[in-house]
């Protein structure tokens, strides 16, 4: 369905102005580098709404509260420890990517030699999905997030905003300021979903503690040093304090090592504020999922402390490490997913149904495929390049991926994955605000699912939801999509 | 009452990244000069609410209905037009302040000659005090605005700010995160109060009118150009959209001429947006309350076609005149007070308690007195010489009198009123944090009441309302408290 082509003067004298005023003053903001902390940029987000079809926004929510259970077996190795699916998968990872893989092995390894002391898990997900433009009701993955999932925050308020000005009328190009979207903007609140689920994960860690204590208990969000993005942050702080009474703290991996501790005389480990004397119950990373985040040994070691203790992580080092690309690729391979998913035929349809073909480049069958497509001129044109990397500008696209790889040994590019590109259906009438100015340009969205699990490291799964979604939107013509880094921008949906 | 005493650590790390993030993510802010409409800078603001004494400021709520009813009646002629109280003083005042009041008041007597086609007015006032260091139960009137009175939404959230901070334990100097204020930082909303009027005010406008319409009905704010509090003013948008569904329009005196025009083929001069067909209700003035307001004298045009109109004016020509500071000044003689209040002895003496001494600089027997304490340079040091001026900025102060005086001819001086400087005593603990510096410094702090108010042209009252306060600080050592210019900031009240 079109979106309404606004006059150029309706949209400079009522739609732009009511948009910069309502996302500064509802919190839609960012620090601009080497802000000081009394100004704020808007973040970048488009005017409309962006058309969705109902089906695939649906076969996306419908598959979400699987896929938490799926990450959420993968993440569990019960008694197998070393032997387990993820642990393989790992070990292997770890050779071909030292650096950083690597580094999350170890320290899993260390923990494996010790005696567990919080069996409670929380996973905060996000499943990425592009639709298919040769099949409208058809959604592929992109890739499944484990840690540090964003926006949840944004999302909420970037459909309020929409929604804001639409019922205001100022998106009917008659002028007569009419609603043209009625009940088609649907709003979730995810920041919210995510706040309770820690509310939740902090009454598991209550109920599995051998004494009870009259310390606050809090959530601590270890976050990157200059960190831009604090306003999204800051709306599932606000959402854990105003609807669930919980505080949170906010720290480095600086601040972990300087101002918290284990409870003394306590084989427990349970984490203190010094300051405060208040108890950290959960640890939720905003921090840590790349390696530009570690500057040195002593982040390893903050971040160590933290797996070690008592709080539920959200998530710890084996739920992470199932967000590599390398596990998504395993599990295109129907056997793969059988183990997790186990007979339900239908079910198994039904995610397998979201995966577009990836490749390893290895010595498999399939490795040998994979390298076979990756390097030919042409074939090539069809694929992405992948590292187990997160953050965005990590991938290689089409006819770069040959001279990218001539340029390793081939047994480093066991640490990459070649998966088929998807291919999204531009839509042509939307405009991105970025900065004071406005892109009138053909955009690609990514539509992203959240959940939240609560799991235990016996296979027992007691709380799981999909607290909502995320759209989010970058021209055509851009390959990558980070928000904050100033290449795409937020979104809401429209159903049709 | 001490306000807590925070150790320099606890300020910076935990009280300032949330009060910045809060703030700015509430819409406490303002653009900078020169702006780009997608970012804005924190507004300035206290730390801490400032101690009020319980007594004085329930003094304070207590005079504002009368006083709003007070101003009504100053403003209203009935059927005596130009030998009216108001007219009198404005016509005289004309003369000696030719460029502004003089301005008004010519606007005024051409109203005089037509038809009134609109009886029902809209006061939106604020009542400024400060209160009296030799007597902490007594406030005393700095000033009464009838136009253009700011900060009502602003006042909200700095009170919920602070509320917020205490809630999570952010002011305690034990570290403990406990709170500090209990229920005596108190919370009013009187941008919603102002929203409420509104409604009010449409309500008659319909009721009044001679036949009923489909067109929307809606507030138009008058603003002024290159405005920077637009955060503030979107308070009072919100309010009247999410709280009573009525939608507004931002208008500077360019966009009145363009877009404005009268109904055709009707002598009842309803006011229709041209683009969209909506129908004025009321005109709400953010602007022309200063000379430099109208550039030319097309904006004056401006402002006789919105007078002319049937909307109803918040506030119309003669309630702004009735906010001079020559018109408070003659309140101060009891036998004006009077004719206003009639016999009502305990009302009366208690508007009266709240004035200080004002003089005029004319040739009757105050205005001699008068022109005796401005001249004498030791006298002049208790006093303050205002102009026929709002918006901050104009004051002559104390030893400065004389020597402005002299500049001037002796009939100039009428344009004038002196006023004896309230003693206010200083709150030492607080701290005014301004762009991103923190100032520990003594400030003086002005509590302003807000009133509403909605009359007719004959004497009735039907609508009087108080919805709410402002508190304002600056430094101690500081004469102006313009809060955008930069002198002063936003506060909000502890009661004790
Ligand atoms: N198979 C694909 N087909 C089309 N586009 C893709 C594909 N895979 C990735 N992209 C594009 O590249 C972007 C980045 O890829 P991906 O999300 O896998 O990387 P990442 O480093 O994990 O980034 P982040 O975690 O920050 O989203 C995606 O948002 C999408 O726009
Ligand atoms: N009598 C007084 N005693 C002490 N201080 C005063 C007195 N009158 C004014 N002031 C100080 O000067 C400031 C400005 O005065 P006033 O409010 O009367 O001027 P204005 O031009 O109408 O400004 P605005 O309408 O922007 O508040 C006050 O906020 C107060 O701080
Ligand atoms: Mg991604
Ligand atoms: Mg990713
Ligand atoms: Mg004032
Ligand atoms: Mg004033």
């Amino acid at each position: 369905p079109p979106l309404p082509k606004l006059p150029r003067s309706t949209l400079n004298d009522s739609l732009l102005p009511e948009l910069y005023k309502w996302s500064l003053s509802h919190g839609l903001m960012v620090y601009k580098e080497n802000s000081t902390p009394n100004e704020a940029t808007m973040v970048p987000l488009t005017a409309y709404p962006t058309p969705i079809p109902r089906k695939a926004f649906e076969a996306a929510i419908d598959v979400q509260l699987p896929f938490n259970q799926l990450y959420a077996k993968i993440s569990t190795v019960g008694t197998d420890q070393e032997s387990s699916f993820i642990s393989k998968v790992s070990s292997k990872l770890a050779k071909s990517d030292p650096t950083f893989t690597g580094k999350l092995w170890t320290l899993q390894r260390k923990l494996f030699n010790q005696p567990s002391l919080q069996s409670f898990n929380l996973g905060i997900f996000r499943s990425d999905y592009l639709i298919d433009k040769t099949n409208f009701s058809s959604i592929k993955q992109v890739e499944f997030n484990t840690i540090s999932v964003s926006f949840a925050g944004f999302s909420n308020k970037v459909a309020q905003l929409h929604s804001h000005l639409n019922r205001l009328g100022l998106y009917d190009p008659s002028g007569k300021n009419k609603q043209v979207y009625f009940d088609e903007v649907p709003v979730s609140n995810p920041a919210n979903g995510f706040a309770k689920s820690m509310k939740k994960a902090i009454e598991f860690y209550s109920a599995s503690s051998t004494y009870t204590t009259d310390r606050e208990l809090v959530v601590a969000f270890i976050i990157q040093r200059n960190e831009r993005n604090v306003f999204d942050q800051k709306c599932i702080e606000d959402e854990l304090w105003e609807s669930y009474g919980i505080k949170s703290i906010r720290l480095t991996f600086d601040d972990v090592v300087n101002e918290l501790e284990y409870v003394k005389n306590d084989d427990e480990r349970r984490l203190i504020v010094k300051r405060t004397g208040q108890e950290i119950a959960v640890v939720y990373y905003r921090t840590g999922y790349t390696f530009d985040d570690y500057i040195s040994e002593k982040d390893w070691d903050a971040r160590f402390f933290l797996e070690q203790s008592f709080a539920i992580k959200a998530p710890n080092l084996l739920t992470q490490l199932s967000g590599t690309k390398k596990i998504q690729q395993l599990l295109t391979d129907d056997k793969v997913l059988s183990q997790f998913i186990g007979d339900d035929e239908e079910l198994r349809a039904k995610l397998n149904d979201t995966f577009v073909k990836i490749y390893p480049l290895d010595n498999t069958e399939m490795g040998e495929m994979g390298k076979k497509l990756a390097t030919d001129p042409k074939l090539c044109e069809n694929y992405v390049l992948k590292p187990q990397r997160e953050g965005g500008g990590n991938n290689i696209y089409k006819k770069d991926i040959p001279k990218f790889l001539s340029t390793l040994n081939e047994n480093e590019w066991d640490a990459y994955i070649l998966m088929e590109l998807i291919h999204n259906e531009p839509s042509l009438d939307n405009i991105i605000c970025r900065n004071d100015e406005i892109f009138p340009l053909p955009i690609l969205s990514e539509l992203g699912i959240y959940g939240t699990i609560i799991f235990d490291d016996k296979g027992g799964i007691y709380y799981n939801h999909c607290p909502g979604w995320l759209l989010r939107s970058k021209f055509e013509t851009s390959d990558e999509g980070g928000v904050v880094a100033g290449f795409g921008c937020l979104d809401s949906v429209f159903l049709y």
